[in-house]
């Protein structure tokens, strides 16, 4: 027995979700025909409103549908330190942790020249800009501790050198919870590499 | 930082399905967005598509957008049999199972007083006919092993009982590849006094 075409399209559109397979889509399929009705209409209208109107933050690249994200509207940010991030969920992130109140710029992915991502795609351009004709004091790299992330921060730093006096990259180490028996070598390299002294 | 609206409303509005929290909503809500906004087009026509246009098969009660769906119209399959279970997802395990060839119902749920559902919302009425109006030589009650699915197949038993002279219920018992050690102690007693002689 095949499912219904159009029960069949809703199944194989669920698919494009992460972590969603073909058991779990057949399984919000049915949830929602069989018991959410609304909840299908709205999550319908959420995904087309959203999908046709966010874009991006013209001054930092984060998803929005205004032409200003809050964090580069608000008045409360220091605008003298720059942290450059990868996604909007690393930002995201960032302000949950309530440890950095400056800017952000999001590069929206990390350079991967074999993808054809290059500083185009990634807008350095704007970036390279802000940095120049503002006044900041700190460039903070938050990339991912990946290859590609490690890549894309080197690539920063060359760019942004002459531009700005103080670039940073966040720190590397154990995390907190962290027993050193089960974390790998590379981390535990940079966390001995990275110690500070007790003041 | 609070996501902007229409991204909160996206999230919000993934979370009506079974099995997706916060954390899952945002991802979901962020990987269309950054990188997927045809999926989350196509996700948002075929959710529209489905909820208004899916309903019940009139013989069957199983979600189709046609009058009548495969099953029904199908002219390999069994019309003396029929198999009565709780969900469309039954219909579609059995028939993966390929083990059986008649005809279906679909109760779409099980009876439970206490959330208003008795035998009007069952539509057992329909059940009622079919069984004494068609040419039905078995219902086999294949409602869930739980005690909402029991209790649903003994007020199917009383109901049908007039009007045909087979009614059966799917055994109950070890499944296989099951150990004996790690098998509860109901299922084992269903499984004793289930118990078949070698022929």
């Amino acid at each position: 027995m095949a499912h219904s075409p159009l029960i069949k399209q809703l199944i194989d559109s669920f698919r494009c979700l992460p972590g969603v397979g073909a058991k779990s889509a057949q399984r919000m399929a049915y949830h929602l025909l069989e018991r959410d009705r609304n909840g299908a209409r709205r999550l319908s209208h959420a995904l087309r409103q959203a999908s046709e109107e966010v874009g991006h933050c013209q001054t930092c690249r984060i998803l929005t549908e205004y032409e200003q994200c809050d964090i580069c509207q608000s008045p409360k940010r220091d605008r003298q330190t720059l942290c450059v991030v990868e996604t909007p969920s690393d930002v995201y992130a960032i302000e949950q942790s309530g440890s950095y109140h400056g800017s952000y710029f999001v590069l929206m992915g990390h350079l991967s020249p074999l993808d054809g991502i290059g500083p185009q795609e990634l807008h350095l351009d704007t970036l390279k800009q802000r940095v120049e004709h503002e006044n900041i004091s700190e460039v903070i790299l938050a990339t991912n501790a990946t290859v590609e992330g490690e890549a894309t921060a080197h690539y920063l730093v060359e760019m942004l050198k002459p531009f700005t006096n103080k670039i940073t990259r966040i720190a590397h180490g154990v995390p907190l919870g962290g027993e050193l028996e089960y974390i790998d070598g590379s981390t535990l390299g940079h966390a001995l590499n990275g110690r500070q002294e007790f003041k």
